[in-house]
């Protein structure tokens, strides 16, 4: 995505005010349309990801885990707002980028509202891929804290070393297309370390509580619908990270992303399908929806890194062993399982597997490229694992991370939001001759 | 959105058939393009809208809910076909438009296709604000009358006042970008002047009826869903209103209403949030999902009428004013607080805030504006109430308005539509050792 | 969708490498972007397919069903890929394509991904159609079988024929311009064998089992939600089958597309609306959510094969006749009075009112179309059923068709896939002063 920044890019909107050919104006008017509507797109990953999470909680923490889904896209706005973007994409110093842009100013002079709104989509992705490793015990204030920390810094820092023009991984040579690696390994590792200092829900991973029977999800359906809002923003987030869609051989390019990021997800689905139906992959011997669901995520995950390089074969390859690599993982939170592992191997898998590396005989190049992403994936884990130690070691500490034990057991839509995911009385109904007034009579009877 | 009346465009379009200037025409072809692909997120937030309902009334009203919703746009697009545009944007008086586009006729001869299906799905919305406002107690015969008469007349007129060239709030000086007060007002008062008319559900605001526990609606992840749908399409909403997108400027300045959009939702859902967890909004104390939702919605209606004025500052302030404004209008619908309130004050507060008048120094085009935009409530708010004063009032006399007392308790999935939104046996499994034969024997024992 | 072919732009392509005019550049890459970005919204149609059919099926399968619409899109891919876009647009002969893009190759140098892409979402929607039918009895091997042929093979032979340059009844003088019925009609009778061949599920059409009480689907609300994305996409999905939009005209067109594509479904919608209230649609006297909401589909799939044609009265006139198509074809399954009913009079009532026809007072014209579509829809409906009852044929005669009774009754959620829908204990809390505690001790008793 390094065509994304432009902060080389001002003069040329300078330029381009003169007016002085109403083709290239015209051009960078297409190019905003391209970035504005992948954007909305993305946007509605959000509803995705929430989805996705509170079907996969009990229903007694559903309430709780859409609000923080919710709350990202808005928190995110805010930080990325006063800060983040200045940070990932103002001018200033290998590491971090300086004030240039604070609090929005300077980005009508730049011509970046497109490119802000754009990155920041993807800063609320990022930000967003946490909430559901820490889902039922974590503390609303907990989560305020680092939704702005991770949205507002941590992702921004980190998306300055690959695609500012001056980030030093940019500059080093590595390679991250839509960011298997500073969205996805990013937040993966937000994920693993707040699970690890949050620890596992009580009773998880406890001998004597039955672990499918207490812990499964609430809705397999809700779950179902979120995966696949998210595959189809996993189009538009590939797709829209050329980042313009007006020069030579762009539109053919962007519709090869999108064809690799669908068929990596093939690949993940169909070999973790495979894998779980021959017990390979923790259900015995089960067509596992959750599972391909899962591995479908991972495929396209790992494809994210070199979707603009990748003939079509290889991300279907590139993401069968994404699967496998998901299911084999199997001791480590789901999240991180997805995100952490789909894009590592995104991120050396595809430096492998990439149209002008070893598939074009050149070896060395393979081999630069591998490393330069493997200092990427160093780099990256350690910063967002270094700040979120920081971050979510200072809360455990003062005692702020987690909730008590009475509320994780009552739940915290009740104790946190007085906002049971569902209220009321049942919803159904026996459907006898007298549906009519079994129902009144059970259901409503608090109406009378 | 004065841009988006295309009357003074048939000349040029006739212009583009001659193929004088090979670019004039891609870039009619390149903006209708844009509105086109607006026109179908927005569509989605039909969609939105039912789950947001949905969620929101008990589940013997879900049925009826969501095809109220799916309904408005099928009847709205008959409406505003036969008559709707046509008094929207057809010429004739500064009032009302006369006949040219009856049933269609004339959009071809003056490419209007797209500018009626990006309005069509404006008049849509505006007419699936009402429904939420009048649940769980409307007839089915009324719900049909309204939604005809406000998509087919009620709002084609205000928007002929505001959005067609010889509209008299137009040549007033009256703005209104993207419809805080055409679309959200305007559905703010049809939809109060319907719950007045109608009255409350029976029971509430009844001192001996526990309030909470009989009137929650029946699912919170649906309304979850719903507004993150509505976020989505908002963005598309307010970024279509400029009609265009291969002018000089434009793509910056549809990603600027973009960003003040999701910003706009931010400060009202931060607020929101803040005061409902300072006990100030309803619910002592807690992280209420709902109230910061509504506050999210609230901030992005008021943020329409300005969103091509405002720095990205003065969004999150308006959005911020907003939330309290939601808040503390505490005895008023929902709908109404969310529609109307956040459209008054993003007329009126979008007026002080957008960055041409107080921000620019110039005090009197502010208090212009003001005036400009008052009278504009005003009237919205007159039109809208009368008519829908004579429309509830009629179909209240001629006892045609509310079902009977027996329909509301029984609910009207049964009595109206006999089809409950939950038909069949319980859901839920427990989770036991034998759950297969306790699933069997006890949900499915009609199937023997 | 004739323009969609583009064997023809090859050298268009090869000539655009040369950069010779910078215009014809921009446009084509404009022309991909709008099919990349229709192609996007179609693939959320799976999303909603997996909803409609998910609220459809009972409980204890939904998790099954939601799968299998998971799955589609992914098999889907890697046999499109493989084997499917070879046979549809390779060169060869009238009757299928030869191997110029098997597993990919050709793409690139052929400028071919977007084409590709758009049309592997048109594959995966014909593939699609069939899971609702053969739910709740169907095998997973089946469905595996039947899903990759039926979009390898199936789909891509009835595309060549109708949507290649070489194609027989492209060139007949077959016209379908968004696949009513290379999509659903194909769709309908594949869904139509298989249902055939499986029998109805256990109790189905047998005169002592409650029908409406044993087999309602579950979830109303889930249905709607599926079928208002399907509204959505639908108009990508029409829309988009112009496959440019840098000609002359064609934003007008497209847009005008959109229209018919939402007034057929008005049409559709209106009127089963009335004769379910009516008391000629099945239910006595109801306004019936489930019979509007496929009259609305079936009004939308009749508008597919002249949507580019017809003037909006047409295209309510189309809908409001498919309406009746849909309510009166009692006996058939829903999916294929839906697919196949509305496909077919798409294909016949489209012929008569498409503006160059009858409206034009062409007779001949129209019964020459009426013609060359009626060859098409008996060709469509023979290759697809004759493939289709070979390949249920097979499966039945090697008993890998349909589950055991067993599994049957007890759901595939828990026999095939050991993941219940919704699993956990039942959501719903009593609201009464000690809730908490009730809802404590009744419900997660497990937890203990």
């Amino acid at each position: 995505m390094e065509v994304l920044s432009r902060n080389d890019s001002s003069s040329a909107s300078n330029a381009s005010f003169k007016r002085e050919d109403p083709l290239v104006d015209f051009k960078r008017n297409v190019d905003d349309f391209f970035l504005i509507t992948n954007s909305i797109v993305i946007c509605l990953m959000q509803c995705g990801f929430a989805c996705l999470e509170a079907g996969s909680v009990r229903a007694k923490n559903a309430t709780n885990i859409m609000m923080k889904n919710m709350m990202d896209m808005f928190i995110c706005g805010a930080c990325y707002w006063l800060i983040g973007y200045s940070l990932a994409f103002g001018t200033g110093s290998p590491l971090v980028g300086i004030g240039d842009y604070v609090a929005g100013r300077g980005l009508a002079a730049g011509a970046l509202f497109s490119h802000w709104f754009f990155q920041f989509t993807f800063a609320a992705t990022a930000a967003t891929i946490v909430s559901g490793a820490v889902a039922e015990r974590c503390t609303f204030a907990s989560y305020l804290t680092y939704s702005a920390v991770i949205s507002g810094i941590v992702y921004p820092v980190a998306s300055h070393w690959a695609w500012s023009d001056e980030g030093w991984l940019s500059k080093l040579g590595y390679k991250d297309f839509a960011g298997s690696g500073v969205v996805h390994l990013l937040g993966g590792v937000c994920a693993f370390v707040g699970a690890l200092l949050l620890g596992p829900r009580t009773g998880r991973f406890d001998n004597k509580t039955p672990q499918n029977e207490t812990f499964a999800g609430h809705s397999t359906p809700l779950v179902g619908v979120g995966a696949m809002i998210l595959f189809t923003g996993f189009l538009a987030f590939n797709g829209g990270s050329l980042g313009h869609i007006s020069h030579h051989g762009d539109g053919e390019l962007v519709a090869k992303v999108l064809a690799n990021t669908a068929l990596g997800g093939a690949g993940g689905a169909l070999v973790t399908m495979a894998l779980g139906r021959a017990g390979l992959a923790g259900q015995a011997g089960k067509w596992s929806f959750l599972i391909s669901l899962n591995g479908a995520l991972t495929g396209m995950v790992s494809v994210c890194a070199s979707a603009d390089q990748l003939q079509l074969w290889a991300s279907i390859f590139l993401g069968a062993i994404a699967g496998p690599i998901y299911c084999f993982v199997s001791q480590a939170l789901v999240r991180f399982k997805v995100h952490g592992g789909g894009g590592v191997w995104g991120l050396l898998g595809g430096a492998i597997l990439r149209s002008d590396t070893v598939v074009a005989g050149d070896f060395g190049l393979a081999g630069l490229l591998i490393g330069y992403n493997l200092v990427g994936v160093l780099a990256i884990a350690a910063w967002a694992g270094g700040t979120c130690c920081i971050l979510f070691g200072l809360l455990r500490r003062g005692n702020l991370l987690r909730v008590s034990q009475e509320e994780e057991l009552e739940g915290m839509d009740r104790t946190k939001h007085s906002e049971p995911a569902y209220p009321g009385p049942p919803w159904h109904v026996k459907n006898n001759a007298n549906a009519g007034e079994v129902f009144r009579n059970q259901a409503f009877v608090s109406e009378e």
